[in-house]
C-alpha cells in the first residue's frame, strides 16, 4: 500500500448539500462528455457497487441503534474503498471519465466538519485507502435553508443524515467552502441558487473550460 | 477525539484461529467470573450489536463481489467502533467484566499480517477509534492444519474468511504469536492442542492468577 495521492484528470466529483441540484448537474456533465465522444461512468457515494450499496443502506436507513460518528466515518470509507477498487480504477484504466455524485470531500465536510471527527484520521484514510483525488470537483453551493426546503419538498422520508439539524448542515457547507478555497485549482464553486437549467449550464461551462485547459 | 489508548482491567479478549476452542474457553471464563460475583458480558467480533452484526454479515458471507482488503479492514473497525460505543464502554462503566471473542488483535493478525495491509493504519484506527485495549488477552494457539481440521468437521459452509488458504492462516498465527511476545504482560498463550476441558482449565487458571495480581 503506497501513500501517493494521485489527482486523476478523468475523475470528476460533484459535491454539495441537499437540494443543490447534483442530479441535474450529473446528467449535464454526462451529456457533455458523451457528445465529445468520451465513455462516461456515472456513479455515486456512498454506494456504486452492490456491496457498497449495502453499506449505504446501513449508513442511511434510520436505525433503532445510534450510529457512532466513528462508525459512520469508517463505513463511508469502507464503501469508498470498494467503489474505488471495483468501479473507479477499472473505468479510469480503460480511459473512461468517471463522474461521481460525492467523493472524499464529503467525508471531510460531513464527518470532520459536521460531526467533529479528527481531520487527521480522514486524511490518513484518504492517503492510505483511497489514494486517488478528482482532477475536478464541482461544488454546488447553496444556502442551507433553501436547499433543505427544496429537498423536503421531494423526500417524504428523509434519511438518517438528512434528518440532522440546520447547524450541522451549516458546518458542512462551511467545510466545503473552506476546501474549495484551499484548492482553487481543483474546485469550481457553482452558485446553486440559480434554476436547474442555469446550474446545468454553469457546470457544463466549467467542465468545458477545464477540458480545454487540460488538453 | 483523544488519542489515549486505555488498557482496561475488566476487558478480557480471546484470540486464536479456527477450531482453537474459543467458545468453550469463553464459557469457562464467564462461569469463573460469575462464581466470584461479577457481572459478565460475553460478546464477539465482528458483531456485538444489531448494526455490528449486519456489518458482520457483509464481512463473512461469501459475495459475488470480491471484498477489497481495505474494505474488510474498515468494516471490521466500523463494527468495532459501534461495539465499543454501544456495548463495551457502558458495561465497563457500570462495573461489569466484558469478555470478547476476538478484539483489535485480530485486525493486526488477519488484516495486517494475513492480508498485508499497512500496520500503521491499523495502529491509527486502534488509537483514534477504539481507544481501549484489553487488560488480559488469552491467545489460544494451535497448529493451523489441526485447527482447520477441527473447524471443517463442524462447518458445512465455511465463511468467506474461513475459505482462505493455509498460508494465510500461518501468517495470522505468526502475527498473533509475535503480538503475544511483544506484550507479555497482557497476553497469556494457551496451548490449544489440549482437550477442550484442559483448555478451559488452563484459561480459568490464567484468569484466576491475573485477578489475584490485579487485586
Amino acid at each position: 500500500m503506497t501513500e501517493a495521492l494521485l489527482k486523476h484528470p478523468r475523475l470528476i466529483s460533484l459535491e454539495g448539500g441537499e437540494g443543490a441540484g447534483k442530479t441535474s448537474a450529473l446528467i449535464a456533465i454526462r451529456d457533455l462528455l458523451q457528445s465529445r465522444g468520451h465513455e462516461v461512468v456515472l456513479t455515486r457515494e456512498p454506494g456504486g457497487t452492490p456491496l457498497a450499496e449495502r453499506i449505504r443502506e446501513l449508513l442511511l436507513s434510520p436505525q433503532e441503534e445510534t450510529l457512532a460518528p466513528e462508525t459512520e466515518l469508517l463505513l463511508m470509507f469502507a464503501s469508498r474503498a470498494q467503489h474505488v477498487r471495483e468501479v473507479i480504477r477499472p473505468a479510469l484504466q480503460r480511459g473512461a471519465f468517471v463522474v461521481s455524485d460525492r467523493f472524499t470531500d464529503s467525508s471531510y465536510a460531513y464527518q470532520a466538519d459536521g460531526r467533529g471527527l479528527d481531520r487527521a484520521l480522514v486524511e490518513e484514510l484518504e492517503r492510505k485507502v483511497v489514494r486517488l483525488k478528482p482532477g475536478l470537483t464541482l461544488l454546488l453551493d447553496l444556502d442551507v435553508r433553501e436547499g433543505r426546503a427544496r429537498a423536503n419538498g421531494r423526500d417524504l422520508w428523509p434519511d438518517r443524515i438528512e434528518s440532522e439539524q440546520d447547524d450541522f448542515f451549516e458546518r458542512v457547507r462551511e467545510g466545503f467552502r473552506k476546501r474549495a478555497s484551499a484548492e482553487p485549482e481543483r474546485f469550481r464553486v457553482i452558485d446553486a441558487s440559480q434554476s436547474p437549467v442555469q446550474v446545468g449550464a454553469a457546470v457544463s461551462a466549467a467542465v468545458v473550460r477545464w477540458l480545454e485547459n487540460a488538453a
